[in-house]
């Protein structure tokens, strides 16, 4: 039997060169999106709602019980709305049964680029096993999707593209050179992932803003290692 | 005194992110136009008139005394053309004083994009020393772009980049995290190219139309060395 292809798109600018409605598309998002989202579900939220923009999160924050209304645009919370976007805010004892609308600047905004997706899986390192392990077993084309920086490539993203291909690459065939290349790169960064993003440069902007903690948490693998797919509107564990 | 910026562009479909019109830029397309410019002009031809349309191409062969004309589409020989997009075709006993009209799928479309910058540069491992040499000593922006394979990220294109960031990087800056992985990748394949690259998307396209001498020919390190600048619709030696 043929197996599924996996390829990598650097940058939703790309996305529109690969065949997402027939694709099943994971959705990665570093820093931070991805890793709030993991984090957030991971200790009891509900469910998140992704919004595009800041206003629809304050509408539907009023109008949605139990909800928390959270984002950022360029890295620092959004005005009008309640929290950021970092990972280590949503604990258990503030999250936990409760409602997430969420909007971020690069994050949600591939999520509705991506939306004809046969399925929609949101990936961080924080979740990467469980996602691994069920991308394992689809017998569908895969596309990895970086959210990058306002289209711009980023490594973050990138090396956990390869991190997912490095336990997915017996299963899937390839023959995109981004996904070599997110592979190489993750061979060399893998002993210390941190370390290696300490020279990137969404790392350095996020890092003048006091968020060092909260890169290092992002780059914790399977601390909060559940499935999570985006479907009818909400992202949910499964 | 402030050091310029380095930074990559790993497509055209991500140039519009950059400041072209301020800035040099070098445009890279390996497998195989910008090989193919090396080669030509160092074996002698005249000048290269870049097109970016066959039937362009077969008017000014008509037009231009002791032409030649050439181009591909999709790696192999476009239809009217005289010749293809091989640069071991161009030998000195053919080219030598000729003038070579030529259009590729990638690389002279990239060329037209950037048509605004400050000075454009056509760069290739068969002139990487020569380029780098001038880029050195040039205190301006500077981009490196990579022409790719239809928009798609390539192997090829981002190692050359990465080569040629390896010679300028201590006078000029970057904050560009597609500069950083095009140099770690660099490093991973610097010992032999030529075999980093036989895993390459683009690689296999052409060794499956008999191409690998061709493909070999382009990873030849200043075998051809000669700074090569656009001006005024021409590729021509500096």
């Amino acid at each position: 039997m043929n197996k599924p292809t996996i390829e990598c798109c650097l940058s939703p600018a790309l996305i529109d060169l690969y065949n997402v409605e027939e694709s099943n598309v994971v959705i990665i998002d570093i820093f931070r999106a991805t890793s709030t989202i993991a984090a957030a579900l991971g200790n009891g939220a509900n469910k998140i709602i992704p919004v595009d923009d800041v206003q629809e999160c304050i509408k539907l924050g009023t109008e949605i019980e139990n909800s928390v209304t959270a984002g950022e645009r360029n890295g620092q919370i959004a005005e009008g709305l309640q929290y950021g976007n970092s990972p280590s805010t949503y604990k258990a004892d503030f999250i936990e049964g409760k409602n997430l609308v969420l909007t971020t600047t690069n994050g949600t905004r591939l999520l509705y680029k991506v939306k004809h997706a046969q399925e929609i899986i949101s990936g961080a390192f924080l979740n990467l096993g469980a996602t691994a392990q069920y991308l394992a077993k689809q017998n569908k084309p895969l596309i990895l999707a970086c959210a990058s920086w306002k289209d711009r490539f980023n490594l973050e993203d990138t090396l956990f593209a390869g991190a997912l291909y490095d336990q997915l690459q017996d299963v899937y065939d390839t023959d995109c050179d981004s996904m070599r290349a997110a592979h190489h790169l993750y061979l060399l960064a893998k002993n210390d992932i941190f370390e290696f993003l300490r020279d990137g440069a969404h790392f350095n902007r996020l890092k003048n803003y006091g968020l060092t903690d909260d890169l290092k948490y992002c780059c914790k693998v399977d601390a909060h290692n559940n499935l999570i797919k985006f479907q009818n509107g909400e992202l949910r564990i499964f």
